[in-house]
């Protein structure tokens, strides 16, 4: 560990970030909800991270999570608490948090290569086609059960889901809430690569550190050709999912799902 | 049977409409015309059933058909007499029909799931990825042979199925008129589901009701992300489409062509 | 062999064009370079033929190449001696050659059908979207090895590959240089179809006579209506590569790059 390592360590609360030679790591592990689920406090970590990785000599950030788990969205423990409070001004607050922090991802001029380590739910699925590359554990799976907890979609989905795969499979999942093995997020073009288990963390590190080989100036151009076309697009869709999104939580319907979806879900995620 | 049902019987010829619990459904039962082939009676009845749908208290429009057969495209049996009579002036006419057909779909506000049961030939096809969800049996097989009838690609295929899957594969299907399975449809991204012949209507109606328990903001909300941003791009499609259309069809050779495919289409569609 | 042949082969030397009943038959076979790579006078040659084809009664040009390689990309052994020479100036000019080269695919109005025989790397490989219908020999494979050899995506590849397959696949090919066979290509959407190496030149020709017998309005109208929409994005993604292509170049760690790439690559091609 070195000093900057142990620094960002006393930092953070919710991400462990690693600066290594040549990229950024950041890690998440929330200690401020469950099963690495995204508060406003989280997601101003990542975006504190991802701007210190945007200005140093980073050539990538590299995504990934400790434990089983990638990241099961937003932490609706959290919001709900604010929700039943004063649904109006808070529902306005939580989505600028969500445009926010997912502007940062769309604005992000390094590429961003996810290493999906385990389940990656809502937000935390919506979020991969924002990033570069995405290398899945063949143990992972995705899924968006947006309708479950009565949402609209997130993180540019119904903008990104449909162009990489169909209107047909993306509402499968956006509005079916169908859960998708690694695999089948591979061939539907969400993942990048599924790799073994046994040697996911060796792997990711070994191709994280070809990339991190490669020219910078041909990642920085390479990136900004496949991105610069799409950002002015993808930063629209944010804006109108985020519009939707304090319509739909405003409503006293949408809190009852919310809450119904807590008192519902059974699983660990 | 409810007396709105017996209603709608009385009042269609072509389809049948049923007002259910939260969804209307419309299955496609040609009298007037065989194979579930469109001609522009079937269609005004389909325009018209849709647009009781999009202002009653339907959640969604559930497509389907009766019989074993989703739809085999055009009735050209229909269209060739009325081309033989005066090209110029019915090209147009034909044109014009299905534009506003076709407009019809890109214009729908509620969510569109398609059920298709058997079958689903050029049109009946093309339709498809201007629906929400697209459930098919795991019997049924989609073709689009338009260059088999002297066709150029309708229902805004040219614009839709090389965004979903690529051009190299669109134009295997819209040039080429391959026929895929349903699980090659599915792979492609035209379906969203495959679902086993024995429990189809069952699995349909199961999932249909699913999504008809969502808040109903939401599902509105969904549609209006997804949709909206390429609205503009669909409509123009459809726009041009139809033009060259009229072309084709007001040349000889266009005329020619619909001739000799009647003649020698020996397949049961 | 008709008079028309025996021109051809004696005005080209690195293509062998065929006028055939209907289309024009394109074939690489580079003497002028190895492994049919491209060099400025191999691409000239391409262009002159297209020319003629598209001004003749061709109703469509089969690109396909003689021997068991498809196409390596471009000449970087000439390109080296360019660039070691004059490296802004040469830099420039290998950009605009592209670019030129590009824009002949982009702006052809007649259907282009590619037969990929054998391997089809960087540009041969990032062509293919810009033809209309690619059949694959099932040996043949496709690699983008870009980042290898220090330089950034070309022929529209940065636009038509995250469209054709989502962002996670294309950087896959375009950043992480992973090769794909026929199948995969096609499942990913590069190619159309997969042909058996013993009877491919047979199954091609008969496909490509099934396409010229298409009604040629009916294939220029499809063509036009698959293509039209997007001509513009892709010449503006064509002109972006290649200011990319220019900065790259004349860097000093462009060009250290490319000749690492060439004392490096052990394979054939």
């Amino acid at each position: 560990f070195s000093v900057r390592q142990t620094e960002s360590a006393y930092r953070y609360r919710d991400i462990v970030v690693k600066k290594q030679d040549g990229f950024t790591h950041i890690l998440l592990s929330t200690k401020s909800s469950e099963n690495n689920t995204l508060n406003p406090e989280a997601m101003k970590e990542i975006q504190s991270a991802m701007a210190t990785a945007a200005s140093d000599d980073s050539k990538l950030v590299l995504l990934g999570a400790v434990g089983s788990i990638f990241c099961c969205g937003l932490d609706f423990l959290y919001f709900i608490r604010r929700l039943t409070d004063d649904r109006k001004k808070e529902s306005i607050k939580m989505a600028e948090t969500i445009r926010t922090f997912v502007n940062t991802f769309i604005q992000f001029r390094k590429p961003i290569v996810a290493a999906v380590n385990g389940p990656a739910l809502g937000l935390g699925a919506a979020l991969l086609p924002l990033c570069d590359v995405v290398w899945a554990n063949e143990k992972a799976w995705f899924q968006t059960p947006y309708t479950f907890c009565g949402q609209t979609p997130d993180s540019c989905s119904s903008f990104t889901f449909p162009r990489i795969m169909g209107l047909a499979a993306a509402n499968e999942l956006l509005l079916g809430g169908r859960k998708l093995t690694a695999q089948e997020a591979c061939s539907k073009g969400l993942v990048s690569q599924v790799l073994w288990p046994g040697t996911f963390t060796q792997e990711v590190m070994l191709r994280v550190k070809e990339l991190v080989a490669v020219d910078p100036l041909v990642l920085q151009e390479s990136k900004a050709l496949m991105r610069n076309s799409s950002r002015g697009a993808l930063e629209q869709a944010n804006e109108r999912e985020c519009e939707a999104l304090k319509r739909v939580w405003s409503s006293s319907q949408g809190t009852d799902s919310i809450l119904q979806y807590l008192q519902r879900r059974t699983e660990f995620c």
